[in-house]
């Protein structure tokens, strides 16, 4: 049996450990070939202190070698898209087209470019001068980052050529990647690509590293390890706040995505309308990708009557006619199950679907599930449990007052959405609805689904805990996702010659944007 | 014996609890007469729940109505000045001139009325607008704040008037001031013209509210209760990773300013170009306020030599003949000597000072230590302890090597500072001792002592743990230390009358800084 060798202090080498693993076609239910490692501490200790050398060197430099690196890599990975999207196909059953090889790959290389283009232009340094106290201040890199991917983007997230990723190495950081263990194979090709880009471009040795996986208790020691500057971690609650707490301890900054269930108001002349079209673009946003987004709209809040029950009715119709997809893996598949057992307990009763099956290989019938908002209320933590997958609860409440009493108890989520009527209609309640909705979610939308997470810089993929673990960060937006792996570095009286070229009197570029004394500007400082 | 009530709800009111404190005078050892109450559980839940009411109402409110109240407030500390600083000379034994009338009162408005001109001018905000996708971001409110005080800065650290204050208001957060203990007087001062400052600007009833001391279980609960938005802490270590803990299980942001020795590397040659002048400098800053500033100079890195001995035996003299100042309190004292204990215990010798006593009241003599590099890498936890108060510990290498593996063994600092030869003859040191130095401290110096703290928007009064729980966010400078209070608010197709006035087309000011499709701007969006 061959097993897969780690990527560690810049060389492919045998793993140390004994353990191994191999990943499962969805679709066939099948293992694959391939045979990986789990890697022991030791080996993530090398990791460790590779990563650690490789910052004491690369702490100094300018954005433009990290940028040829990205823009390098993305290039690799483009000619090995078809690779990278069979093996993908094989361990995800995310579908070929367009999925992996028009949506996620294309975004993929994108978010290395314009990360790649950001540690260019500096647009996350956010240097600020005062030039009369000579006090200078600019964002600098964290230190080693270690990025875990989730399993539902194996492109776009991956821990080593997703968004984690690709803002790590924007601010100058080494990343450890942990890749997911359902497709490691997809992860193997990118690690072998960001190698060869790392060489070309002559990164040291480690500035790259890759392992498949580790003990539960070894990932808390790699978070917290006194050489790593910052985490990034895309997945399950569970694990993530097992890790979130051994980084905490630590003092050391930590960046979730935990769960979300994605509220959507629908206010009820939006329903008259246009309830049809709402239909269609929700069972849509819902049943995409098998349900399995981040943003999937989980929840819908609307006011009961005949045309809501239409509307539920209609969709209902839908989710039984579309074609079911098929899940991730097994364990996707399994908590799916069980977090539908869990809110039908609680009081949801099934509309559509509420069985395993119905698609090919690991496959559960789309569900829509509906509960009165008076059942919602005497036991909303239940009823706010994420059914990761082709799944959503309908709450149908008897007016706005108590549609806002669900709404008061929402969770931190990465979304919320309200469809309005477009002749105005129904504004008081939209002025009513949005204020605490908005106190709740990263992003608030209007007429629109949440599915879509556009990579601008004005984008929001963050929200209050447990959507992520702190709101005033987005895990998705360039610059600002950058920002997660900075560390402020102000220079106090620091000679003219020793500053960082930012933050020198003349601008190193002449386009780089600079708050001086108050006012941006792309000029030079004149004192 | 009548107990202060405590400001609840827009209303000072009794205790319910049955717990009291005084406070004492630290220059005579004897009591002060006022009584005070620890607030039980019930009376911080009520506040909470006010706080929760209020943040309700505030969170859609533009800043002006935030900025009238903080002027309003700083002027009526202006016109309570003398009364101000009477109560904290007799609470904190800090010195009436310069010290609280001269420095730090007139800086503690300041602060004030800078967080009410960024309040006004939204320059915190950060408006990003993608105008072709109709995304647009910008900070908001993170929900109510909890701040607890320090007791070395009784007017520009306190809990309800000093920089965690200042910037949660601005930010829209309604504050729940938890005072310190050693200063309740002072602390109740201010209260009463916030109190009135917030009912003459039309805050709503408990936007600013105040308890003096709670169980310690009780303030674990309360930063981690779900309608708390963030925390700022500056105090003792132990008592902020307790908070930092609960804080961080529940998902809740919490800022801590937690300790600091603040490495200071004095290179060869700057010794023998201006080693006088280093020796008053050093001196002075290390004993400004008996000691008691986060930014203290505890830890001094020199190359071992006739010119290095000479300078520490002359830093020596000066501590044997200053005065020595009063300790804020019987627990500073404690902790100093105990700090002083560990270090002596891990190798370190008495140069100066080592034993209770010198001065007035609470005090300790000045004193200075030193140790050899090659034993403190035998031990560098213990002697990194911070001995707050006026003390210091310098440390002699044999070589740079040597210094190099002193700096690579240090926690995070606030601050670093590097004294260098004018004529350049330390740079090829300085080139090497900069990097490391810089990848631990928030701000680093050049050829002056940290002391100074000033509040510059490029100030980082923040660093790596265990100066402060995450390096990205500083607690002095305006605007940077409201992001701490700040929570992402992405808007996706939202429509244009919806969009909060800063994210209009129209610049609502004309002066307000957004970041429109790539570019800095105070213009209009032109669609």
């Amino acid at each position: 049996m061959s097993v897969q060798p780690v990527l560690i202090n810049g060389t492919w080498h045998p793993s140390q450990g004994t353990q191994t693993f191999q990943a499962v076609n969805p679709a066939t239910q099948e293992r694959l070939p391939e045979v990986y490692p789990v890697s022991p501490w030791s080996e993530i200790e090398e990791a460790i202190l590779a990563a650690k050398r490789v910052f004491a060197e690369t702490s100094t430099w300018s954005g433009d070698r990290f940028a040829a690196f990205l823009e390098r890599y993305a290039d690799r990975i483009d000619a090995q898209a078809a690779a990278l999207v069979a093996l993908a196909n094989a361990e995800t059953a995310l579908p070929v087209e367009p999925r992996l090889a028009k949506a996620e790959l294309p975004r993929t290389t994108n978010q290395l470019r314009q990360a790649a283009a950001a540690a260019r232009d500096g647009s996350w340094l956010r240097p600020i001068i005062d030039s009369k106290a000579n006090i200078r201040s600019i964002f600098g890199p964290i230190g080693p980052v270690v990025v875990f991917g989730p399993n539902n983007f194996p492109f776009a997230f991956n821990g080593i050529s997703g968004g984690d990723f690709a803002a790590a190495v924007a601010a100058g950081c080494p990343v450890i990647a942990k890749g997911h263990s359902s497709h490691p194979g997809t992860t193997r090709l990118f690690a072998v690509e960001a190698h060869e880009a790392a060489r070309e471009t002559g990164m040291p040795a480690g500035f790259v590293q890759l392992i498949y996986r580790t003990a539960h208790a070894d990932g808390e020691k790699l978070v917290s390890h006194p050489a790593i500057g910052a985490t990034g971690y895309t997945g399950a609650r569970e694990t993530g706040l097992v890790l979130k707490g051994a980084a905490d301890r630590a003092g050391k900054p930590i960046y979730l995505e935990l769960s979300s269930i994605n509220p959507v108001v629908v206010l009820p002349n939006a329903i008259a309308e246009r309830g049809a079209a709402i239909a269609d673009e929700f069972t849509g946003s819902c049943l995409m990708g098998t349900g399995q987004f981040c943003t999937n709209p989980g929840l819908v809040l609307a006011l009961a009557g005949p045309a809501t029950e239409a509307l539920l009715e209609s969709v209902g119709q839908k989710f039984a006619s579309a074609p079911v997809g098929t899940l991730l893996g097994e364990g996707v598949l399994k908590h799916l199950a069980a977090g539908i057992t869990t809110l039908r307990s609680a009081g949801a009763e099934v509309v559509a679907g509420g069985a395993t099956g119905g698609g090919k290989g690991f496959s559960y019938r789309n569900t829509l599930l509906k509960v009165a908002a008076s059942r919602f209320l005497k036991n909303p933590a239940a009823l706010q449990t994420e059914a990761f997958g082709n799944s959503a609860l309908w709450v149908l409440a008897e007016n706005l007052d108590e549609l806002m009493q669900v709404l008061e108890t929402l969770e931190g989520n990465l979304t919320g959405t309200i469809y309005s009527a477009n002749d105005g209609s129904d504004d008081a309640h939209y002025n009513r609805v949005a204020p605490v909705l908005r106190r709740c979610v990263g992003r608030l939308l209007n007429d629109k689904m949440p599915t879509g997470v556009a990579v601008s810089p004005a984008m929001n993929h963050g929200g209050p805990f447990p959507a992520t673990g702190h709101p005033g960060f987005t895990a998705v937006g360039i610059p600002m996702s950058i920002q997660r792996f900075a560390m402020l570095h102000s220079y106090d009286g620091v000679r003219p010659q020793r500053l960082p070229a930012p933050l020198q009197n003349k601008n190193p570029t002449g386009q780089l944007w600079r708050l001086i004394d108050g006012t941006w500007s792309t000029g030079d400082v004149t004192a």
